[in-house]
Order: structure tokens, then C-alpha cells, then sequence
């Protein structure tokens, strides 16, 4: 049993150095620019999902295979996973077929650094629980790089569900770490008090306008209605006090970039103009997560690029 | 937004000129002839299947392979879609991971045409609620083809549920189209008295020996047991006065062959006898299907051959 | 209609000459060595899976691959299966879009046997019902035969669900066949004593320590809770009279193998120190099956090594 994670893990962002950060940021622009084709031949990549998921699956499955690599899907729902076996043991027998890296996306925060500490390869963190979701926050990053000449002295609003989200957990951690003032918005159900201690740099506003004033950028959160079932909040409240619309972009700075991880709802998180509008570069992160996830996977089978 | 749908998209037959048709026809002749080994290597085709399937599913997969293109398959039931996102949402997404063009089944009618709207990548509709299934429409004119001199002047007797049948309606459009004569038959629940608008050359009958005689090709349709509940008509009364049995084949012509898109089951629509019976091209079909849909992929990726 | 199944299918053990057995073997351990790289390029299979699996489907899926094979999972729950479509009929069809070999696990005992007799090329039986796992009996005698000299004169105990397990019959045949001795051990409820019947050379006995003693091989098969609903026996009385221990292991011969078909439970078939001691071999036998099922593949389609 290795006593830590294989050199190419990624678990978290917690964990990463600024450094590899940029890295890995600088890998993915190289792939996006001059294509990678053919680099991961002959390798083979596990993509394990015990959670639905269209687009981080969708996404690394054509990073893999652009690099041409092997793929194999595992979808815990149709696996021997149902028969009892442990997360630990399925990844021993994946690794034992052949697999050289394992992909996890799971429901339990903490599953892929278990996982971890105990396969000899790499493991990539697609999403646990309510932890982190790493590979997003660095398309997130890749994108705000994209229109800013820098993340230091960014500042940078994450509205809506800061409270369940690994997306916002990673993001935070990611642009303090890289110097960005991060102000977060929500109501107390969303946005919790605490979720300063996040990270330094880090502020808590439950006013909108507030939190969107002098913003470079947006990052509006997934609202999931059943999420707020049971909550003292309504959906047309939160609508009311926290939708992104063309108005309310006005109030942060003209050059300001609007993101969402997606999927986005239409007149909930924002409004349908505001999703179309040119600012607004969801498409472009969608894009350059497969960037990002291939500069992820060769670092992961540890070659060079 | 696309003014109009990406050329080479693949929505219908209706908005498919003859000459087109034709065309595919031909270059899926050509490659089942020639083989057409990496003509779309290093595209990417997605899969958009928000209905079960195999035959069409694994057919244009197999198409996509077997051209070298890169596949992945999305079903709606483990997507995203779950999560409210909206048809064209999920379509922007998937042309962002990378997609070239989007094979697309839909349970709502029109739904292809929904999303070629707002994507720039072709769509090709593998079937969508009631309305079309072009692809199937091509590979039975193709099979047709196979066996009989020309399209025009033949007899084509449509038996079953034309009503609820999106093969029915392209096969109906397709034939008529190219000058053949579609005869429909079945009880009136299931080919309703107004069939006959779907196109010029179309009449019904309620007299199977009526639609079969002289029929040059016999397209039995599928009988959905949950789509007769409710109606007047019983699933006994439907066999003996529908079914399509050896003895009711010499109805036709001499050289008559019968055709079903399939899955069918025996002792329904047909006797096990006339499944297996050598004038039966049903297997022809299905393998047709591949290079059909190789002529569809090539021409939407705008690949000449 | 074939009149038997085609040259290169794997039904069972039971109908396999020893010297077949040897043949494959032979040939995955070749291929383990020098690799097989590119020898089913443009090769079609089909891996139908009428059951979930994680292990014997990516098992197989990555032989295919690793070969170069084009493949396609069709799961029968996400299939036209649903709509009524016979086996034989679905076997058809796969037949016509083009696959070359078709791997199957069904529920059913038998149904790779009745799909073989109507299909023309090769059937792989990946597990069919309470029938037979050839596959897995190949791997597990080359696993064996990683670490004895023979399999002929080997003492090989089987504990547990044997009355439940296609992997217990398949290893019964194949060691059986090759000389072995077989001792099954468990309850009456799930050791019949009429399982001596099975083939030559096979004891039953209620008593573990009598199993084990000069054993050479220990094969602890999987037990499933919702099969002891029901009967008499108690989850409890089975872990303390049949769990496999660390303590029972030293029992058997001093260089005995511990071998499990996997997914395992710990704490119910085996402890967690014997699932993790040195002398377990059951992440050897994930790793070996791949071999083996390239050597299948390659037989299947009639590639020598």
C-alpha cells in the first residue's frame, strides 16, 4: 500500500502548490495550441463515476482519447459496486485490469484521496461530495486568464450556493491562493458566515450589489431547487435578490466576464439574456475544460509536454 | 445563432430534395463497396440519445468507428439532463467539449430541429417522438434498391401503426418522393383516413389482400402493445385480420420482399415463418444501416468521398 | 441457421478438450509476455450484457481494445431488449450491423448456447445464469499455474456458494478435467451433496478444516446475502463455521494460494488480513484475466499467436 497519493494525483487544490497551478495552466495553453495527438497511446484511463454527470464524464473522456488514450467508463449504478464491494477494492480490481489512472467522480467527500492511499496510480479527483472539484477551478482559472492579464488583485463574486458546492470550494481555494480577493453572496442558508475561514481574502456579503461592485468577474453557482426545500428561502426570493441579470452586471466593472460551471437553468441562476451575452463565457469554459483535463491527464501518466 | 441548420445536417426527408437522397444512397454504396477505413479520423461525433436504442445507437456508432471518428455516447438518463438543463443548453455544451457534428433522438417531435436552430454543427436526427426517422427511411430505400430496378412505379404496402410511426412518415415521404405509389393499411386507430395528406401517391385501405396486392415491397411496422390499450382494437383482432403470414405474402408480387425496421416480434406484426423466409431482407436492413449512415456522417463532417 | 456454434465460440468448460484449454492458456501467456498489439485491428465485438458486471465487462473490453478491436456495450436495459425483441432476434441483428463476435452474461442458463445456434460467428459466454463462467475458469487455472507446477494432483478446496455459482461449476469442470482434486465445502444449503455428480474426483464435505487440510489452492466464492434469505442458515453460523481466516489459511499447505472471483466482501467470505496477505492472488487473477480473454478474442476470431 503506497503510504501517499502516486506523483500525478489530483486531488484537491488544497493540496497543489501555486506553482503546479501554473503548471498545469501552462501545459493545458500548449495542448490547446499545438495539439497533443497521440501523446497518451497505448495508455489506459478509468473514468469511475458514482454520480451522473455529463460534461466533466464527456469531458475527459475526448481529453483522453484526443491524447489516444484507452478509455473505459465504470458507472457505479451498473457495476459490482451495487454487490457490497468496497470503493478500495473496486479500485485495486480497476487497477489490476490495467487501468495506469483513475478518474472518480463520488457522492462522499474524501472517496478519491481513500481511494488514494491505497492504488499505486494516479487518482483524479472529477468531484467528491461537497469537497472539492478540482479540475474546474483550474478551467475557471484557464478561462479568467483568458481575459485578465493576471489573477492577483482580481476580484472575483461567487453568487448563489456557496454552501454545497465543490466548484466554489476549489475556486475559492484557487484565486486566494493566487492572490484574487474572493466576495461570496448568498443568503445565510447559501452562504454561511464561516465560509470566510475558507481561505484568506475571502469576504461574505448578502448584498448583491455590494459583492458585484468593482467585480472582474462573475461566477454565478448552481441553485438546485431540492436543495432548498426545507429552507426557510423561496426560489422567487432568491430570484429576486441574487439572479444575475444584464441590469445587475452593470454594476460590476465594464469589462467584467460572466461564468457558471453548468449546467445553468434559465431564469434562475441568471436570466437568458444574461446566458447569451457576450461577456458571459460559459461556452468558452466548457472549451477549455478539455484543455485543461488533458494537460491533467498527462501530468497524471507523467509525460511530458 | 445559426440563421438556419449547419450544412449537412440530416432533420427529415421532408426538406431533403430527391437529388439528395439519391445522393447519400450513392455514397453509401460506394463505401460498402469500396470501404471507407479513417475517413473521419480525429472528428468527433456525439451521441444524444434521450430514448433507448440499440440498432440505431450501435449502428451509427459503428459508422462513426468504422471511419475512424471519435464517438461518445450521452444518454439522457445518466446526463446532466436530469438536472433541468435545457435541450439547447446540453447542445451548446456538447458542441463546446468539441463535438463536430450531434446525432440527436428525442422522444419530441421537432426536437433536432429545435437544436440545429442554435448549434453550428450538423444534427442528424436518429429519430424524434412521432415526426421523422430519416435515416431508417434511407436505408430501406437503399435496400429497396438492392432488389428492385428503381424507386418509381413500385408498389410499397405500409401495414400497422402508421399513426404513431416516425418510420412510417419519412418512409411515406421518401417513396413519394421518388415516384412509388404507398399503399397503408391497418384498423383506423392506428392509419387514420387523413394518412393520405402526408404526401402525393398515398392511399389506405382497411383490406390487407387490397394493400398487398401487387405489392412490390411489404414494410411490416411495429405493433407497440401499450400503444393499443385504451383503443377499441384487441391485440387477437389485430392478427387475424393484419398479421403478415407466408399465406398472405402470395398475395403479392412473385418477386415481393418484406421489410420491418425492427425489433419485431414474432407472432405479432409477423408469423416466425415469414421472419426467417428468404424473401425477407430484415437482416439487410440492419446491415445497409451501417453504410447508410457512414454516407450520413461523411456528408455531415463534409467529407466527399 | 448454423447447425452448431461457430468455430472459435466459448460456451463452457464442459464441452472443451483439456488439450483446448492448454491451447489458450498457452496462447494468453504469450500474449502477457510479448504483447499482442494491433492483432484485431478492424475488428468488430460486441459485448452484450444482459446483467450489470464492472469486472468482466472491462475486462473484456480491454482485451478487445488492447488488441485493437473496435467495441460496443450494449446493455440490455438500455436496449430494444425491453421492447420485446427475442434474444435470437437481437443476436441477428447484432450479427448484421457487423459485429464478429458477440460476448454475452445473461441471467439465463443456456442462452449462449441457444444464441450460438442461431448466430454465425463466435459466442463468448461471459457468465450465463447458474451455468458456466468459462472465462473466469481459465484465468483462475492460470493463475494457479503462475504459482504450481501442475494442475494435475493439485488439492484444490472450494468454499462456500457452490450450489449458486457459475464460477464454481466452470472450476469444477476445468480442474476436474485436468486432474485435480476438487473438495467443496459448505452448508448443505449451498454445497449439495449431489454436487460430487458435478465430475470425477470432486468430495463434499460439511467441515472446513477437512477442506483445507494439504490443500494447495483455497477458492472462496462470493456469497450474496439476499441468496441466504430465507434459509436456515444464518449470515453469523457461515462466517464462523466458513469464513476464511488467517488463522484456518494455516490449515492448508504452507505454500497454499488464496483465490476469490472477486468483488469480494470483507469480513463475510474472507477477513481483511487474507484479502490483503501475500498469498492471496485475487487482484493476480483481475490482472491475468485480461490475458486470457485477449487469447479468447484472438481464438474467437481465428488470429493465431
Amino acid at each position: 500500500m503506497p503510504p501517499r497519493p502516486a506523483v500525478g494525483s489530483l486531488l484537491g487544490i488544497e493540496t497543489l502548490e501555486l506553482k503546479q497551478v501554473y503548471q498545469i495552466l501552462d501545459s493545458a495553453r500548449r495542448m490547446q495550441r499545438r495539439g497533443a495527438k497521440s501523446m497518451l497511446r497505448e495508455r489506459r484511463v478509468a473514468l469511475l463515476f458514482y454520480e451522473a454527470s455529463t460534461r466533466t464524464r464527456v469531458s475527459f473522456e475526448y481529453a483522453a482519447k484526443m491524447l489516444g488514450a484507452t478509455t473505459t467508463v465504470i458507472n457505479a449504478t451498473a457495476s459490482s459496486i451495487e454487490k457490497g464491494e468496497s470503493l478500495i477494492d473496486t479500485g485495486y480490481t480497476i487497477m489490476a485490469l490495467g487501468a495506469q489512472a483513475i478518474v472518480i467522480r463520488h457522492p462522499s467527500s474524501g472517496a478519491p484521496h481513500l481511494l488514494s492511499r491505497h492504488v499505486d496510480v494516479p487518482v483524479i479527483n472529477a468531484g467528491d461530495g461537497m469537497h472539492e472539484h478540482p479540475s474546474q477551478a483550474l478551467l475557471d482559472a484557464y478561462t479568467i486568464l483568458d481575459h485578465k492579464k493576471n489573477l492577483k488583485g482580481l476580484k472575483v463574486a461567487l453568487i448563489g450556493d456557496i454552501f454545497h458546492s465543490r466548484v466554489a470550494r476549489s475556486d475559492v481555494l484557487l484565486l486566494s491562493k493566487a492572490g484574487a480577493h474572493v466576495a461570496l453572496c448568498g443568503p445565510p442558508e447559501l452562504v454561511p458566515d464561516v465560509a470566510t475561514t475558507l481561505a484568506p481574502n475571502v469576504s461574505v456579503t448578502r448584498d448583491l450589489r455590494e459583492a458585484l461592485e468593482d467585480a472582474d468577474v462573475i461566477i454565478a453557482l448552481r441553485i438546485q431547487k431540492e436543495r432548498l426545500e426545507g429552507l426557510a428561502l423561496k426560489l422567487d426570493d432568491y430570484i429576486a435578490r441574487y439572479q444575475i441579470s444584464a441590469e445587475r452586471v452593470r454594476w460590476a466593472k465594464k469589462d467584467v466576464i460572466v461564468m457558471h460551471p453548468g449546467p445553468i437553468i434559465r431564469g434562475l441562476e441568471l436570466t437568458a439574456d444574461v446566458a447569451d451575452a457576450e461577456r458571459t463565457v460559459i461556452l468558452e469554459q466548457v472549451k477549455n475544460g478539455v484543455a485543461v483535463r488533458m494537460a491533467i491527464l498527462a501530468r497524471a501518466l507523467g509525460v511530458k509536454h
